[in-house]
Order: C-alpha cells, then structure tokens, then sequence
C-alpha cells in the first residue's frame, strides 16, 4: 500500500501542501496514487535526525552494519510482486528489466556486506613509536577511513532500483557509516517508497538508530537544493543529467563549508573503430552495437553515442548494416513523456546541424512514448568544429564520424570532453601500433574497453563508473563497485592513543584480522 | 647565482616587466637580488610544456621516477650553504632550522621514491573474465590510479623548503606522474630559485622530458590566477592563508571544468586538558604547551591557539605555570613585516574582544619584527557566543579558554570548525570515560593527539596532515606522509583489454611483483 507520505526516519509525515501523481508511459496515463512533497520542516527534521543517528551509527561495528544491509536486500525481495508491478507501472520498462535490476541491487547490497564483513576496506596504517629516535622521539600513528556523516542521495529516473532508494549510492554510504536521506525521484514516486519502507524496516529489525534513513519526496527543485545547502549535511550522490548535477555542485561550492557532490552525469561514450574491425567485423560490431544503442531505449549513461571511424571503403559497409541492425530492433518506451519529449527535441536538433546527415531513422511512432531510433553521421572536420555536436542525446541516438585521416580522429580526441568509457574496436597489432590513440582516449576516461560495448556496467571491485568532469563532478571515485564507499569516508589519523581506546581496526591485536600497513608492511598479523 | 628569472622548464626567462626583492626580517633590509614576476606568455608557456610533457612523463615507471626524486634529494644537498645561507637571509629562521627542513625535504622526496619503487600505491584491483557466467559472460576488468594531469603548487611562507618548491605537494605530484609548475612564495624567492634549479639539474641527469617542472616568480595574484584558471591545469596544492586558499578554490570551482584543490588552511588546533592533568601535571603540559606555542614563532598550521579546560582550582596553577613558562621562552623574530604586522594586528584585536584577558604578555620588542608572544583567557560561555574568538591568530598566540561545565565544553565542541588536529590532555581512565568529548572532536580534526603536542608533523605511512574544512578544502587528503600522493590520480579501467598491452601494474604475469587485489583477495602472485 502506498501512502504517498515521507519517512523522517520510521515515523510517516505528509505536512506539505504540494502534492503530485507519477504516470504510466506504456499506458500514456497518470498513477493513481497521490504524493506529498516534504516541505521545509521535513526537510530540517530528516536532516537533524541524521545528524544525531550519526553519532551512534558511526561507531556500529562493519558486521553490524552489513547485517544491516543484507536485510534491506531480504526486505526488497520480500515486496515481491508488488514491487515489479509497481517499477514496470512508472518506467513503461519490462518486467524482465525489473527482476534484473532488483537482483543487481540486492546483489549491490550485498557485496558491500561482504566488504564490510571482510573489514580491509578501511586502509589501517600503522607506523609504531620508536622513543630511541634521535634527534627527537617517534610517537605511534595510526589511521583508517571513517565516516562523514549525513548523505544526501538522489534517485535517478533511468534506475529506479540500481541507482535510486536502495541502489549504489545509498548502498555505499549506509556501509560507510552514513546516515543517507534519499530524495525520491518524482518519476518513481511509489517504486521508491516502497524500498523506503524495506530499508526502514531492515533498519528496525537490526536496531539501526531512527534517523539513520529517511526518504522525501519531491517534484521540483526546491527540496534539493534545501537538503544540499543544509549545514548538516556532509556529502551528495547524484546520478542523472549535466544541468542537475551541475547545479548542484555549483549550490554545494558555495555553502559557507563547501561539500563534495558526486554527480554521475553520463556522456557520449566514444568508440573509435579501427580499419580492421571495418573489414573483417562489420557486421558483427554493426549488431552489437545497434543493440548497445537501442538498449533499454537508449537511456543509459554509458549509452554509445559517438562512433569514430577512419573513412575508407569499408566505412560504408558497417554504416548500411548499422542501418539495417537498427531497423531489426523494435523500438521501445522512455521512461516519462517529458524524456521522450526531450530526446526528440534533442535528435531533431541534431539532425539540423550543418553537414549532418541521418544515417537511419525509425519511422515515426504510433505508440505515445516510444522513441524514434537514429544514427547520424557527419564529416570528421565537421565535428571537430562544432561542438554542439559533442553533446549526449540521451536515448536511441549515436553520431558515425567519418575521419578523414588519423590526424583528424587524434584532433577529435583532443577536444573531447571527459568520458565516462571510451571504446577501440581494433585488431591487437593496431591496438598496440595506435599508442597515441589509446593515450589520449585513456585520459579522457574512465574505462576503457576492447572490443565489446560500454553498456552494462559490472558490479565489481575493479569496476570505475566515473571519469573526467563533465562525465562526472569528481572523477576520483567510482559510483559503481564497492570501491564506491570510498567515496564517504575520510581519514583519521591517532597519535599515541591508548592501544585499548583505539577501533578495533587499529588495535595491535587486529582483532578484526584485517589487512593493514604496519610500518610499512602488509599484514594481517597482529603487532 | 640568483638570475631572479623564470624557468620554462630549463629555460631561463625574463619577459616580464614587472620586478620584486625578498626581504631580511632579523636585518630588517631588502635582499640585493632582483625577481622578474612571470607574465601571461610565460604563465601559458608553463603549462603547455607541462600538458605536452605529461604525454610521455605519464607512461615512466615508477623506478624512473623514483631515481628523479632521488636524484632532486641529491641536486639540494648540492646546493650547500649557498642554499642554507639563502634560506635564513630570506625568512629569518635560525640556521639550524633550515638544516632540519632540508633534510626533511630531502626525507619527503625519497619517501615518495621508496613508494614509487614498492610499486603498491597504484591500487591495482584485478577481475578476471568469466565466460561461461549466466545469463551474461563476465568480462576482465582492472583498474589502477593514474595520474591526472599538470598540478599547479603554491609555496607556503612559512616552509621555505618542507612545503615549498621541492617541498611535499611537489614530491607527491612528481612522484604520481604529474607534471608540476609551482608559483615560488615571494619572501623566499632566491630559496625557491635555487630549489627549482636543483629540481631542472635532476632532471636533465634523469631525462625526464623538458617542462615536467617550471617554476614562476610572482608578488602578487596575477600569476597565482592565471594558473588556477588555464584549462590544461589539472589540479593545485596549496599551503597558506584561509584566504588564499579559499580564493583559490572558488576559482577553480568556477572554471567550466572545476579542478580540485587541495588548500590546507590552518586551524587553532584545540587542546583540551581534563581534571586529572590539571592537578598532576601542570608543570609538564605547561612547560610543553610554552615550548610548543612559541615553536618557529608560532608560524606553524598545527600550533595550539585554543587550549580548553573546564574551571577549577588547579587551572589557576596551569595558568600561572603556563605564563612562567612562556616567559622563559626568547622572543624570535618573524618571517616578514608584514606576518608580525598581521599577527600584531590580530593579537591586539583578540585582546579587545569583550570578556578577554590577557594571561601572559611578553614585553614589547627592541628588536624590529620579532614577536610579543601572548597567552589570553575568557569564560566558555564567552568564548562560545563569540565567533572573533574562534579564528587562528597566526603566530605565537594562544587562548585559555575556561569552561563553566562539561555541558559548555561539549556545546563548543560542537560549534567548533574544521581543524587540523585536536589533542587531549588527560588520564587513560578519563579518556575512557569521556567518550562523547573524544567523539565530538574525532569529527572536527584530522589527527586526534592524545598527550603530546599538535606540533611537529611526522613524515610516515599513517600521517593525516588534513582535516575537514575551514582546516583545508578536502578533508579526504592528506598533505604530509606518502598517502599525499593520493591527491594527484584517479582511477582508470581497462576491460577485456589484451594482457601484452595492460600497464605493467595490470599484467597477469605481476612483472613488478606488486600487491594485488585479484578476485577480492589480496595478493602478490601472479594470476
């Protein structure tokens, strides 16, 4: 049963008077259900509960809390079909999609349990004492990652489960030792609520102090930019488009204590395909790549959206069976009208721009909702000099570049903004004879992959969903992956504490039997 | 010989017009050389050398650099008493503290080279592929840190050579692959030349590609602004005023593409004594809080500027004990007119504050820009509704603060900013049991001391010189101790990327015999 109303910790508010509904894109109709923005009061409550939860929650041990998170997995799956419904109801997206991203999320949940149960992740350094030191004694220092404190965490609309209530950014902070307070999605009003109430009753059932999580819902602006302003507030997860993310950067750059935000923007994703795979795989590459592009409509951040190729006689080949690949697939719903809305603003803008041609276009829809499919193409020196051109369209949308030399595509990869992924579709002897190409692509990434896709992002320890700004606001962390967490911590350093005052995770016994740099030594042995 | 001129990478240049001398605060005269502020050409010139050098410097293994740092260690020591002399002439410091900050620069730099030759600071985090997985066959992912780019770093006044041209921020950069320009501090610009002279000479012996290190004069903001704003710029390190460094920050955060900062700011350090240390040990803490309040004049970011004690009868005993002590202490002379003009100013300005006493005041000085080192007392409930008092007074100055309760001792922690460090003065049995104090604090600082002195940042492993903001604009960093390379890199993935062509870091065959994450265990085996 949805109720519409906020979760300031275990407790149900609804004291704002704006209220609104989500929709239904596949039906082209509004939901039902009715929900009430948190206002102002809310906001400060679930900030100041968080506050105060902190205090206690930062001290919980890892087992605790990844026990913690192993139950909000156990809460998800025990919504069960309602949950599916509820997702496929708001997103227009297939049930097959919702089992997948509900298992990625509880899969998420738990390999941060995992993380926290085997305890490294702290990064204890150790360097002892040494009182004989000349000119002057050594005391013992020791130092580990510990918790920020309150998170502020964003759902996105393209994920309602991976990347929203529960997905990796709350995952990470609440295994950090962070309160979190999510500010739903207005798309997936419900969706989110409802994994609201199986992290609240996780939290209930493991004694997770009250205030720990609490979970605002909001159709505009202004509870945003009120919780990233918020003095308490520490740190913000964001995963969505430049404009928001951005802003919210710039709001959290200027508080009086300026915050991080790690803002996941998505980009254009380039791939650049060498001579090779034109001749010998084009029509292998034409197919994976028209369903990398047409996936899920489109609406990922690692979404292929730049094709670089040296032209040549095989360039047109992969174009034409591109084009037929493309019109194999369906096309398929977006996620909201407004989003089907811009994508369509988006492409035929493109498609206006100078010297640009379309390469195929789905016909146009008779569903509502559904997006119409294309590929453009265009000269490389035309792209190199217009930089509108470099900007993502989020949806079914890639741009062929046709490079007139080598030193056209290396010009191209220069001006590049970051990249969330960059792709070579190659030979291994061009790969290893194209240096400077895969030079000047690794640095403007943050993966960088070989002959595959850069859809579907790994839930790994070596995964980086990440890159250099704009691809996201802070290009040193990964929002995917466990190395995630690290994103909520920062390090404090003990000097000449009392061995028996220390956290376990610096004690000489090493309790825990962790991983730790002990005069400069690996070891899990004890001191 | 000081030529006063720029290096462009080797090239000496003076194509500027504008011209500035350095200072001798214990003569009280100007210095004879000449510096020519860089202007805007040579500021651009700068820093495309180091974007094109960066191309090459990136890919060279850590022995290689390594063997750089060494190699500056080696090129400073060869500088010898034209480099101590200089030093002393242009800060007024005795020369014994110019002969430990040396060796300390040269300690940092083969810190880093030990680091580099070790190899295990990239944080390789290895997945292996799995083909057979259903429903989707897992790909190999691998990640490592990689350097970001040409860093940017500020000379602080206060560390003529620690936290200067070759000093931590420079090491770190060089060390992670980063191409370094520093903008030499204007009171010591003849150390900074010569510095930067050894750091060219290493290089050349090293073929390290040209413009990997520039070093720019500068007296006022101009140059300092242009650096933080060219787009080739990658980050900046920065040692300073809470100004400076928040200018800087604000700037770089305003770019179109924002850039970190790491800016440490300073901070009063809090000291808070208990009961027991009070009666036990006024002599011993009294004696040590002298000696370290009137350390380098008090010119260091970790001085204690803030003691809190709660009222009884043995604070009166520390008081008096602590004003006798500073009384023992010489008076010493400033780094410039202009910092005891400051500290002047902001001592007098604290002393006016309402509810401020005045402890311990040393006479006025005969000698011309030496220091009256001052001890000031107020209540906690002064201290508390009044923000004046919570600013760092940068010099020998420190203020008793004496608290009603706990409940006032415990209510300024709360309103306390960032800090730096914060070091408790107590019994082993009080620490235990004053948990929420300890907590509280352990939030605030970077470094928590338990009976000892903020003062003298040890170079090692577990060091945290950082702390959350207004102490520094990244309290995730640190900006002493090897983890401070961690600043200057992020990092990069490669999937399904053939073995052959993977970094050495990345290689199945483990060439460098590294310690590894390979599928969630660490390990230093081959795959």
């Amino acid at each position: 049963m949805i109720t519409g109303k906020n979760f300031l910790g275990s407790e149900l508010s609804a004291k704002g008077n704006k209220t609104y509904k989500t929709f239904n894109p596949q039906l082209n109709i509004e939901n039902n259900s009715v929900f009430y923005e948190a206002n102002e009061e809310e906001v400060n409550q679930a900030v100041q509960m968080a506050s105060k939860a902190f205090q206690t929650y930062k001290d919980f041990s890892g087992n605790k809390r990844a026990h913690f998170l192993r139950l909000i997995g156990n809460e998800i799956e025990e919504l069960g079909d309602e949950l599916i419904k509820m997702y496929c109801t708001e997103s227009g997206l297939p049930e097959g999609r919702a089992l997948g991203e509900r298992g990625r999320t509880i899969g998420q949940l738990n390999s941060f349990a995992n993380l926290l149960e085997k305890g490294d992740w702290v990064d204890a350094v150790i360097d002892t004492a040494n009182p004989e030191r000349i000119p002057a004694p050594k005391e013992d220092i020791r130092r580990m990652n510990k918790p920020i404190g309150p998170v502020v965490v964003f759902g996105a609309s393209n994920f309602p489960l991976a990347f929203s209530t529960a997905g990796g950014d709350t995952a990470s902070a609440l295994a950090a030792g962070c309160p979190v307070i999510v500010k739903s999605h207005p798309m997936h009003a419900g969706t989110s609520e409802l994994v609201a109430s199986a992290i609240i009753s996780a939290a209930k059932k493991s004694n997770i102090p009250n205030g720990v999580f609490s979970h605002l819902n909001s159709s505009g602006f202004e509870v945003g930019q009120a919780l990233v302003s918020h003095p308490l507030v520490k740190a913000v997860g964001f995963t969505g488009s430049y404009a928001g993310g951005k802003a919210l950067f710039d709001l959290a750059s200027k508080r009086p204590d300026p915050i991080p935000v790690f803002a996941e923007m998505g980009s254009v994703n380039p791939v650049i395909v060498l001579p090779s795979s034109l001749k010998a795989k084009s029509h292998l590459w034409a197919k994976a790549y028209a369903n990398s592009i047409a996936l899920g409509a489109g609406q990922f951040c690692t979404n292929p959206g730049l094709i670089l190729a040296l032209e040549n006689e095989n360039l047109n080949d992969f174009c034409s069976e591109l084009s037929i690949q493309m019109n194999e697939i369906q096309a398929s719903c977006m996620l909201h009208p407004n989003i089907e809305m811009k994508f369509s603003k988006d492409r035929n803008a493109m498609l206006k721009e100078s010297h640009v041609k379309p390469l195929y276009q789905a016909p146009d829809q008779k569903n509502t909702n559904f997006a119409r499919q294309t590929i453009a193409t265009v000269k490389g020196q035309d792209f190199l000099h217009n930089k509108n051109l470099h900007h993502e369209v989020f949806g079914p949308f890639s741009m062929v570049v046709r490079c007139e030399s080598e030193a056209v595509l290396i010009s191209i990869l220069k001006v590049l903004e970051g990249q969330l992924t960059g792709t070579i579709l190659a030979d291994e002897a061009e790969l290893s004879s194209n240096h400077e190409i895969i030079s000047l692509l690794s640095d403007k990434v943050g993966r960088i992959i070989f002959n595959s896709v850069p859809t579907g992002v790994e839930v790994c320890h070596a995964m980086v969903h990440g890159g250099p700004f704009p691809a996201t606001t802070d290009g040193r962390f990964t929002s995917v992956g466990t190395s995630a967490i690290q994103r909520w911590v920062r390090p404090v350093c003990y000097q000449n504490w009392p061995n028996n005052l220390l956290p376990d995770e610096l004690k000489n016994e090493n309790p825990l039997g962790i991983y730790r740099v002990v005069n400069n030594s690996l070891t899990s042995s004890k001191i």
